[in-house]
């Protein structure tokens, strides 16, 4: 039997995808810098037993095997291998089990993150991770990539949730990590392990979550500010001040300008606008207004031109719809190119200012969007796809970023991970004591190389 | 050279204990249970290179290194093995760095808990993480065994404060881990693997951890209930009801009249008391306020006979006392037992009568106290240690505590550890395939079983 008529056997033939016409949608999640080749088959498992069917079969002919979830990736950590297995869990979509009382839910990996948000908010529960993609990605790529989001200022990235797993590792046997209680130290932490490994360990068959209550309707605080610097100083002040926004999010005049020509508004910013802050606070009540009040007074004291406050939640979405169209605003110049780090909260302004020099440099577009509470930015370069020496110019220009955020004590990824772009960037960043660590433990879950070789190290 | 005269020509002889008179003082933590042997040498190591230079003269020698912080642990994960080398990071205790703007700190392992909460609270911040034996444990303990407290409800565990790591590894080399920034996702997540890993993997030499603006002064609540399942109901509708206390304790009728005696107060709960429930918010100001209000409504119409609320934080401070003295007030009836384990929030009230079965079948008090916001509870035994029959009766009786906390789908410890008194419930708890993947892991990184062989599986 070939490997396709042995998956088949095992998954039904609906489960299985040859089809090089249909294959090929599946090759390359939506970063254009990932390279990406050709799988051999796609499989989509219904349950853990057919995930096992898969890994054994595959293990024992020497197949390499990517798991997939929604494909809404930037790293390029799901992109086919010649001849890989693509292993897409879209089929895993139950939500096992929501118990309110314990403030914890079970699903599977293939629930888009929506769909879950949506169904525990019924129970008046509230699971935080909202990376942006969150209308369409999935909990399993989320846990395979940690992502974060929005909310992490407050509530922190996917790992912070994630109460336990149940992985098929390279051997078909299943493993279960974890616990459903809130604390727990039996043995050592393999669930944060598997997070963030970005399918190079095992296939993530299910996952426990710890959930929060709903948080209260946001008041929101909007900030203009015609230096860059006096930005910076805000974010520096409002983190100094002890205060926790549920949001806390920043733009810069290329962005601002972007979002202001698709929207058709003015943002009421004006002319000279250097970058803008928008705040949350979800605290409710007299809570929250206190607290965008001392967060509107710092930002007129960093030097705001213009800073302004609504407890209406309709208002709040609309202010903060400016920041959630940017790359979609941005699409009218060219194709988009995001990068992803973290640099230290203080840093936020320098790593503006590079990245202002570097477009200089560069001859292109950057704006820059961020999480300006947790310095995760998102310097987004805007070139002409159909020429390859802008595309060029792209490349150096997305590397040239990573060398400033080193130099500023940062990482070179903050949520969107490693996948098959920055592997060199990896490597310096941790070393080769830490890439030796890295190939270690790899090789003690998976010696034969089975799960996402060459991907992140 | 002898052994001894290696490391003193590497630490200075003042930095190398052979004396056993002396040597004898390290031998154990405070568990009774755990097995322990007699060190060949305790040594004091005063910085990173001094630590490689233990490591590789005891890997070169074949010699097994037992990492030590202040001998609080719980589990016996740091005594000694014979003929090891116990290394003690006692000397260890500076504080590197606070860097406030950027809310994060960096410490050697030696620092004791409570001196780095008040030399962050100073500028104005927090570090959660306060173990019972916070005035005398140190920060390397606490990553060793993923220390708890009281703040967890709220605030977490040690795994969630720490950014980064700096780890000697098994053949001497020095493994940086995580980052300074809020989030970062280059690579696995080293940093949580080797937290909780209770010496086992390598020796922590210096711990970036994340900090938190300093909270409002707590405002406190206490209910008495006539039985423990209505104490329960009162914890599992306070959870439902979407609060997050700062602070939520449980003491059973054995930890109140303990207490009470000691104390030589009646805590105003009169006879028939089956159990307390004390609350904090450190929400501040309304928050508070309306916070402990709601807790006091539900413990009322979950049948508390009484419910009292000050925000006098003096008189918190001794409400709370009743709960921080149980284990020195027990000492008056015998040696005490203390087991560790973690329950999903709702069970709570099945494991208290367990213990009050298990005690009538032992014929010993079981004093039962334990965190009820997250399930993390502490049976006490107390027994004769003069008497072989005590203590064998004691011993069956922590066993059958764990027997039911598995029953009700907890775990084997919430925030002691495994040490070398749990590894076959943790062999019971993860089974063989968990036991396989710690053994690959372990394998990985310390591959001639340098690190407190024996411990935790």
């Amino acid at each position: 039997m070939t490997l396709a008529e042995r998956l088949a056997a095992e998954l039904g033939a609906d489960a299985v995808i040859v089809d090089p016409d249909v294959t090929s949608s599946y090759r390359h999640d939506m970063m254009p810098l990932a390279p990406y080749g050709s799988p051999q088959a796609v499989v989509l498992p219904s349950n853990t037993a057919q995930v096992q069917a898969v890994v054994r079969i595959c293990a024992e002919l020497g197949v390499p095997i990517v798991p997939r979830g929604a494909g809404s990736g930037l790293s390029g950590a799901a992109n086919a291998i010649d001849g890989c297995v693509m292993l897409v869990t879209s089929r895993m979509k139950e939500i096992l089990e929501i118990d309110a009382d314990n403030r914890l839910a079970v699903v599977q990996p293939g629930v888009v993150n929506l769909d879950f948000r949506n169904a525990v908010e019924k129970h008046g529960l509230f699971y935080p991770p909202d990376p942006s993609s969150y209308d369409w990605c999935t909990i399993g790529g989320n846990i395979s990539t940690n992502a974060g989001g929005l909310c992490c200022v407050k509530y922190g990235v996917t790992t912070d949730s994630v109460l336990g797993l149940e992985v098929v590792l390279a051997d078909g046997e299943v493993l279960k990590t974890g616990r459903r209680t809130v604390k727990g130290v039996a043995g050592y932490d393999l669930t944060k392990l598997f997070i963030g490994s970005e399918g190079t360990l095992g296939v993530v068959t299910e996952i426990t979550v710890a959930l929060r209550p709903l948080p209260q309707a946001p008041g929101t605080t909007i900030a203009s500010f015609s230096t860059i610097e006096a930005a910076g100083d805000a974010v520096t002040r409002i983190v100094r001040e002890g205060l926790v926004p549920s949001l806390m999010e920043i733009m810069d005049a290329s962005s601002i300008s972007a979002a202001e020509e698709y929207l058709k508004t003015e943002l009421g910013t004006g002319k000279g606008c250097a970058a803008l802050l928008l705040c949350q606070s979800d605290a409710g009540g007299e809570a929250a207004r206190h607290e965008l009040e001392v967060i509107e007074q710092v930002c007129r004291s960093a030097g705001a031109d213009l800073a302004y406050t609504t407890h209406d939640p309709a208002e709040g979405q609309m202010l903060l719809q400016a920041r959630r169209v940017v790359l979609t605003a941005l699409e009218v110049y060219g194709t988009w190119l995001t990068d992803d780090l973290c640099v230290p909260r203080t840093r936020i302004a320098e790593l503006l200012t590079g990245c202002e020099r570097i477009s200089q440099e560069c001859g292109l577009r950057i704006a820059v969007v961020g999480h300006a509470g947790d310095g995760n930015m998102h310097p987004t370069i805007v070139y002409d796809a159909s020429s390859e020496d802008e595309f060029a110019r792209a490349r150096k220009a997305f590397d040239d970023i990573l060398e400033v955020v080193l130099s500023l004590g940062g990482t070179i990824t903050g949520e969107h991970g490693v996948g098959r772009i920055k592997q060199d960037w990896l490597q310096r960043e941790i070393g080769p004591v830490g890439i030796r660590v890295h190939r270690a433990i790899k090789n003690a879950l998976d010696p034969e190389n089975l799960f996402n070789p060459g991907s992140m190290f």
